[in-house]
Formats: structure tokens, sequence, C-alpha cells
């Protein structure tokens, strides 16, 4: 298809939003979608080892939600977990008018206590394929979950077609505790958990001692008398009836893997990425970070006599964590019989390239989708990521600021003009790119602890550039960035140090696909743009759990003093405690 | 000392009461100690195994705060718990118009937040051996405890005399966290974590496998070739110099153990019981339950050239836990020489009489410190104990009904007549006690979980008869009951099923101590007696944190308009959070 001139792009934008519009206001056809969750601790055998585990009404991962463009979500939550409180968060939702329903504790709400019942109201504006989890210290960690699924209303064609689809949550999980890894994380000097045990795919994997592998010829091999515990759920299980296409919602809720998925002998088609139409793109297995989603195209076309692995592998970090594998089985075969082949083994962990370059391909968005972005911002962030050592403790940084969320939620403290709930000196802009060594952790004592806010203006086009570096071991990690309250356009992932200069000039400004969770690939840059035109408080975080935890995040406030009256259920802790 | 007769006896009495009131009166000198604690999770070594402990500045157990009687305890709690809340009560301590700082969270508070900051105020108006800790879930299984000592003024002399004093805190400890305690005792079916792994003494103990043994010639037996970790500290040692005697001020907080304990080679006189003179007893060594503290005088009048082993020992339980040995230095030897005998065995875990007739023989006040027992009482609650299965769950249940904590603090809703709040329905004053057969578990079905409170009118003299029975494993185990806001007279522990008509009559009216915990051994009953004179509401609770939490308690209300302006500090959960 030959590039549509600007006037023409245009044009399409504006059919585009017309049609979205049109799918919103079919309003006598919005369903309320009610939800009524218990969270509490369960003992669970998910990768046939027992621990506890954080459930929604006894299960981790919780329920996949499932809506249409346009409907309303309401999520009564009750909190039964004893001792501890929670928040959750509806992770790609934008919050459009709702931005206190967006569930991060410390950012736009109070805990939940033990006890109490919270209700989360917002409407899906937007098809696509979405989560919800806990954004509360680490609690993510311990399994509080799910997917959250938006279908295109009927009549409004997407640019693909399918005959059914699937969704694909993918994990990973520690045996010890999320108390144990967060403790050691904050600890002087650091105690790190470990990799992962297992990863998970729709919440089963086989921890390795417990796997039973199998010889080509199909008989088990010696691995294959160590019995299973009590509790080891079979491995998921994809049905095909062969000659049909379906579409696999495939998403990452990682707390620290990058992944790679794949299915044995079957290619892939890549048509979305975080709820946005992407060109299309064949691959033969998807690299996915923490925090994103993909729809893949697979279609049923190979040996319909057996079946076939659908794998989950560790990458971009050392790969001692046990590979899930699910099995996608033709209709007709014994749905248990496990694949004739060994266990794929998944691409090298430590090759950057072909990762950076699936980034690149799918960052394209569908020619008929092209959702026009605007042509400079008013306002760049060049945001440099550094692992610190702060007051005896390591922390990641951005511009030197670790953020510590305060007691007070920022949405009420801003909102009602709180002086003192948080730091009210605004982070840095920027550091200085012309002299930073990258490849060099970042000297002794460089740093700061706070909870400084970056202020925008309502309406403004922001550029965020993402700056990796190495971190204090001399290496450097792939970091998911999520942005809460938007998506944006992805504009570039480069190799090395940022030029303002010279990159800027690199931006894809034609046709860049939206997201609101992009990697940024060891030693590189990676480049966003997004209008700032959602009022409330956000955060914008790396989305792996122990980072945002060790201080990995900014948050943006746009419009504060237009969001709408504040809900009391956001209020009870730090000063929102005595608010009239 | 012949027994003083009635009026002479109520002279006395009122004379004390003088006594009392003018060692309050030095308001003078009565001052006011601040402490300002971070509670937050550590990785600790107290018994040689890193795990983590709910610390306070960084410790477990946390620091002994020392008072005098009249002084006023200010305690400022900031919670960096992260996701968990807190919440401390002040063991012993009667909260005589500050009924809102007893820190029991669901009756007197709400939970403290993480980030937030509470503050305790109250003062001790009473001298003897207290603790604080946690009272929260089950929280103090994690090690948020320690002791509360206060001292009678300056000038006022007490029934014995000693040349220094000593605290000895007494603790039980697990590997498993909380967490999974907690979850194993609410799943159906219960999962029971096991016996503790070790004894703590103040914080101190040794797992099994790195005890290190002696052989009695001094040298190391081939157990000693297990190294002990790294941060796995030396017993806890208190030192004596001959011929001087010691007070120490022995407590219990353990989460489940009885225990005895013991300094080999020195017998020791009881003179106090949690915070009351009682007539002196000399023991070998002394069981105690937990919740109670006692203070024993100890003479150094043993060979001094040898050191001696202090230790605690599981008793009413099958002893699966290893015993925790201090050591007991004389000046001038080693301190850290280990005694050249074997580490003391304790007593048979399973003989209970040696057990009942020392509690017995401890229920009698100091002959110059009888406070007159009210002739009678208004009211008498017969408080059967029974293990039940209700709806799938293991409870323990008071006259058939299981304590469930309400989401709004008792405190809160009855005094701001919150209808609905909790279960308005008054628990059950008696049972059945003609026909009921205590040698067998309860009937199935035969149970409720409610939020019921016993209403009592103020200045009411209260009977509470406490009559065990047999759990459904059959046995029937030691429960130590404390009362919260109030000593009670202990009238008697009988053998067997409480008869009115017939064990009314054996109640000591004439001299019995006053305590605020009291051990109800098996298969028997205990009675005790109280004036509901203190404005609030309070709980009444078996000490034995996975039993309380497992719904074995009762709340009393008395008073509760008479209760000044709550703070609001101890609002914001459950209905409270709205509450103008």
């Amino acid at each position: 298809m030959p590039p549509l001139r600007r006037p023409l792009r245009m044009l399409a934008a504006v059919l585009l939003l017309l049609c979205s519009l049109a799918a919103l206001s079919v309003s006598a056809e919005a369903k309320v979608h009610h939800h009524t969750w218990d969270i509490a601790y369960r003992y669970k055998t998910l990768d046939c080892v027992e621990k506890l585990a954080v459930t929604i009404n006894g299960e981790s991962p919780g329920p996949t939600i499932h809506a249409t463009q346009g409907d309303t979500i309401v999520v009564t939550v009750h909190n039964k977990l004893e001792t501890e409180n929670t928040g959750i968060h509806w992770h790609g939702i934008r919050q459009i008018r709702s931005p206190w329903a967006d569930g991060v504790v410390g950012v736009t709400q109070c805990p939940i206590l033990p006890g109490d019942t919270f209700t989360y109201r917002f409407v899906v504006d937007r098809p696509g394929t979405y989560f919800y989890h806990a954004h509360y210290g680490m609690q993510r960690v311990a399994g509080l979950d799910g997917m959250l699924v938006v279908s295109a209303p009927d009549g409004v064609a997407e640019p693909f077609t399918y005959d059914e689809e699937r969704t694909v949550l993918l994990m990973d999980w520690w045996h010890k505790s999320v108390y144990e890894q967060a403790v050691g994380l904050a600890s002087d000097p650091l105690k790190f958990v470990g990799e992962p045990q297992s990863l998970l795919i729709n919440g089963r994997g086989v921890f390795e001692p417990f796997h039973c592998s199998r010889a080509p010829n199909g008989s088990s091999d010696a691995a294959c008398n160590v019995p299973r515990p009590a509790g080891c759920a079979p491995p998921t299980l994809f049905t095909a009836v062969p000659g049909k296409t379906y579409r696999l919602r495939v998403g990452s809720l990682t707390s620290l893997s990058a992944l790679n998925f794949a299915i044995e002998g079957h290619s892939m088609t890549v048509v979305e990425a975080d709820g946005y139409y992407v060109r299309p793109v064949v691959v033969d297995s998807l690299f996915i970070y923490s925090g994103e989603s993909y729809s893949v195209l697979v279609k049923a076309d190979q040996d319909p006599s057996r079946n076939y692995w659908a794998a989950s592998h560790v990458v971009a970090r050392e790969r001692n964590t046990t590979s899930a594998m699910a099995i996608l089985s033709y209709a007709g075969n014994d749905p248990r019989a496990p694949p004739p082949t060994p266990r794929p083994e998944g691409p090298a962990w430590d090759d950057v390239r072909p990762r950076v370059e699936q980034s690149r391909s799918l960052a394209v968005a569908h020619p008929d989708h092209v959702l026009p972005v605007p042509p400079r911002a008013d306002r760049a962030l060049l945001l440099l990521n550094t692992q610190n050592r702060i007051g005896g403790h390591t922390k990641w940084a951005i511009n030197g600021v670790s953020l510590a969320f305060p007691s007070t939620p920022y949405l009420v403290s801003m909102k009602r003009g709180l002086q003192g709930a948080y730091d009210a000196r605004p982070p840095p802009e920027t550091y200085d790119y012309r002299s930073y060594d990258i490849a060099k952790p970042p000297p002794a004592a460089n740093g700061t602890v706070a909870s400084a806010v970056y202020r925008l203006a309502l309406g403004s086009v922001v550029d965020l550039v993402l700056q990796n570096t190495v971190a204090l071991n001399n290496r450097s990690e792939t970091h998911p960035w999520h942005l809460h309250g938007h998506d944006f356009w992805v504009l570039a992932y480069g190799d090395g140090k940022f030029d303002p200069e010279r990159d800027t000039a690199r931006f894809n400004l034609r046709d860049p696909v939206m997201k609101n969770t992009v990697a940024l690939h060891p030693k590189g840059w990676t480049a966003v743009r997004f209008v700032a035109d959602n009022p409330g408080v956000w955060l914008f975080h790396c989305h792996i759990e122990a980072h945002v935890y060790m201080g990995m995040a900014v948050v943006f406030e746009e419009g504060v003093d237009k969001v709408g009256r504040l809900p009391k259920s956001i209020m009870g802790c730090g000063r929102s405690r005595t608010l009239p």
C-alpha cells in the first residue's frame, strides 16, 4: 500500500475518530458489567509448589474481564487480606473523567483496608487487550492480576479476521514471599531474592524438578519418575480446529522477566499492540515485556495428528527460570498427549539485536489506522535511567531522583492543595547528556529520594526520551516503561546515547503506533510522545515490580484543577484522613 | 503472719489506696516519656535462622520501656511496613480515661496504615511488669513486642527487697511467616503450621541443628561441628555478683507455647504477678503462660566459680520445640563459658498437676497487699470454651459464638451509635452446664461467627467462669485468658465441670490476687471477678495468637457513653471513614 499523503492521512484520522465516536455513541447498547471480588491469601500450587498467592475469589490469576468498547466496568473489591491493604490498577484503561479509579495507591487513592470495600467504576473507551493488577508495594508479585479484554462493537470491522480468540497471560513466579523479596531489596546491602523459579502461562507452570520431559518418540524419559505433588495442574491447553485462525491475546504481567513466546511449528502474525492495530508483522516468536499486550493471529495449518508446545522463555536475563509450557492440541488428538518433540529451548537469552529489531518492526501503525502524531512537542523530558546507591540503599533513579510514594495520594493532595504532602521542587527536565558516560554506573552520592512531580500544561504535547545506562553491576537491563492515563506514540528505539540535535530527526512522525508500555533496551534509548489531555495525576514507571519499588518512576500532573469532585472513598490515609 | 480480720483488712486496703493516691499525686514528679518507633520488616536471625521479623527501630523484641507509677508514656509509631497495617496494645495497662489507646485494631482503633503515624498516650497508674505487642491479625507472631516496666515511686516500699533487676522476655518463634500460619488456620481443612521451631529468651534462641551442646567436662561434643551461621547471636547473658539478690521480671509473650522457666541450681521466690504482689512462693521452676508476668527473686548463692543454665521449655504441648538457653554467669567467670552441665531438659510436658498446683499457690495476694474483693457479683457469665467446625472452618467459640472483629472498631461504632456495625444480638450468658459433656467435642454445626458484645452496667461486679472442654482432636489445651482495661481477682482454679451451686462456695473471697491474665487448665475451669468501672470497650481473649485469630474472644462494653471525645486518629476504616 502506497503511503497516504498528509491531507489524506488527516482525513483518515478524522474518519477514524468519527467511527470511534459513533461506536461510543451507541449508548443504548453500552452495558454495565458488575464484578464482586474477594481479595484473599490462599495456598496455591501454580507451578506445582505450594505457596501463598493473593487471589481473586480464590484464584490467581483472576478471571478475565470481557467487555465491549463503551461499556462500563464496575468492580466491587472486598479486602479480605486480614492485615494487608490493596489497590487495583486497570492497566491500559486511560480513566478519562475517572482519574480516581486508576488504582495506584499513593498516586490516585489510599489503600483499601482489610475489611473494607472499594468500588472501581470506569468506562472502557477503546477496544484492546488490557490487564488489571495490584498496584501497591510489590503486591503484584503475589499473583493479584488478570486480563481485561475490550472487544470492538458489533459492526465495527477490525483490519484482520479470525475464527476464535484466546487469552494468554504470561507471568513469572517465586517461591519466596513478596515480603522476603521487598525487604531484601530495601536492605543494606541489597539482598536479591534471585530469579523466579518458574514462568506461568494462564497461571500454570511446572517447577523444573517436577517437569516430566518426553523423548521425541513419545516415551517418557528418566526424569519422569519425579511424581508431581497434589494440586499440580496439567499444563494450559489451547485447542485448535485444523484450518481455523485464532487470535491469541498475549499479555505479560511478569514481575521481572522479559519473555519470548512461541508456538512450535507455527508462525504468528502480530496485529495489535496495547490496544492499537499495528502493521501486520509475521514472527516465529514474540518478544514481550511486562505490561505489554499483543494480539497475534495463528493459523492451525500444521500436521493435525500431533500436539505442539507453546512456550514462554526468559530473555534479557540469564535463564535460571524454568520455561513455561502450554500445549496446542489439534482437535481429535488426546489433548493431554505431550508433543512428540523435546521441550523447546527458546532463543539465546543474551542476544539483544533481534529484540530491538522486533520492537522497531512492531512500532508502525496499521496503514488504515494511523493516528496522526502532533508534529512537534511543547516540552521534552530527557529521562536518564540509573541505578544509584542512596543512603546505603540500592535505588533506581530518573535524572537522579528516585521516586518515593507519599503517604497522601498525589491526586488528593494536588487537587486539594495540601502543601508539603509531596516534594514541591520539580524534578530535573534533563541530564547532562553531552558529557554523561552511560557505560559507567553513576558517581557515588549522585541521587536523592523524593516525591517530586512533573507538572504538565493541560493539552500540551510532551516528548519523553528514556535513556538507558549500565547498572551498578555494569550490566544494562531492559526496562519496560508504562504510562498511566494515556497512550503514546512510539517515535524511535535508538542505540547508545540519545543526542537531541541528531536523533530527533530520526523520530517516526509518519505512522508510529500508539502504546502504553514500551521497552527501553540495554544501552539504548526510546522516545515517545503524548498529549497531556487527561486531567489527573499519572504514574510513568518501569513495569518491573522490583524497579518501581526501588524508585524507577516519575509522576505527571496535568489539569488537576479540572478533575471533578474526588470521591471520599479514595481518601483516609496520610493527610487525607482529616480532610473535610 | 496471722490473718487480719475483716475490719482490719478493709482499713489496710484503704491505707493502700491512700498511699497509692499519694504516690500518684506527686504530680510534680510525674514524667512524660517520649518514644518514637519505626515499625518495619527486617531480616533477623533470632534463633540463628534468618527470617523476617516485624521490628521496632530495627529490633525484635523492641526496647524495654521504663517508667515510674504515675508517669505518662507517649509512643509515636511510624508504620513503615509498606503494605501492612499495625496497632500496638499496652498489655496490663488499664487505659483509664484513655480507652482509645488500648491498641486493639477492630476494638479500640482502626489500623495504622503504612506511611502513617499514630501516637499512643497513656498513664501508667500502677507499678508492675507489663508488655506491649501488636494486636492486629496474628502480627504479634512476627516479633512486634517488648516489655514495659513500671517502678514504684521512690519512697514507696515494696514488700520485698533486692539488689538489682533484670527483664526476661520469653517468646516462641517459627521459621514460616505469619501469613503462612494465619492462612493455614483459616483454610478448609485447617493447615497447621506446626510447633514453633525455637523458644527465645530476650529475643535469642538457637534452633536445634545449630545448638552446640557441651559435655559435662566442658569439652565440646560431636554436635559442635555444625557451624553457626552469620548473625547468630550468643545466648542471653545474665551476670550476677555472688551474694546479691536479683529481681527477674519474667514475662511470656509466646504465640502458642506454655512455658517452664528455671535457673539451674537456683530457687526462685515469686513475689509479683501481673503487677500485683503475691504471697511469696518459693519454686524450683516457674510455669508461665502467654500474657503473664511474674517477678521472681533469685539469690546468687551457688558455687560462683561456674556458670548456670537459665532455660525456657515448652509444656502443655508435646515438646517439638528447641528449648531456649540463657546463661547465668557469676561475676569473675568467663561470661561466655557454657555451664559444665548438660542443657537441662525441663519437666514432663504432659504433667498437668504441678501446673495447676502452682497456679493455685500463686493466686493469693501478699498479706499486706490484699485488695478487698466485692463479696458478690451482680452478673455471672459462664463461658464455655469449645473448638468448633463452622462453615467448613475450624474455629474457637465461647458459648457457641466465635468472635469476628468488625471492620469498624467497636469503640467508635458503640460510642457513635452506628447501627449495624456489629452484631447487636447479645451473646449467651451461659451454656447448658447441667447436661453438656465437656469430655466430648461440641456437636457439629454448633456455633456461629459473630461480632456480638456483652454490655455491662458501669460499676457492676462481674464474674467470669471459664469452662474448658476437649478440642476436636479430643485433647484439652491450656488457654491463658487476658482481660483488657481491668485487672480481676482470681477466685478459683477448678477441675472438671464448674457447677454454680456447688463451686461458687469455693471461691477465694478472702485474699485473692489480682491479675490480668489467667490460665484455664485442661479439662478444668477458672473463675475471676472484676468491677466494670472503666468506660470503654474491652477485649477478653485467649492470649494464644492462633486462638484469638480463630475467634476465642469476647467483647465487653461498659459506660461507653461516659467515654470522652474520641480522637479522630483512631478512625478511618469501615464506617468510621465517613464520620463527621
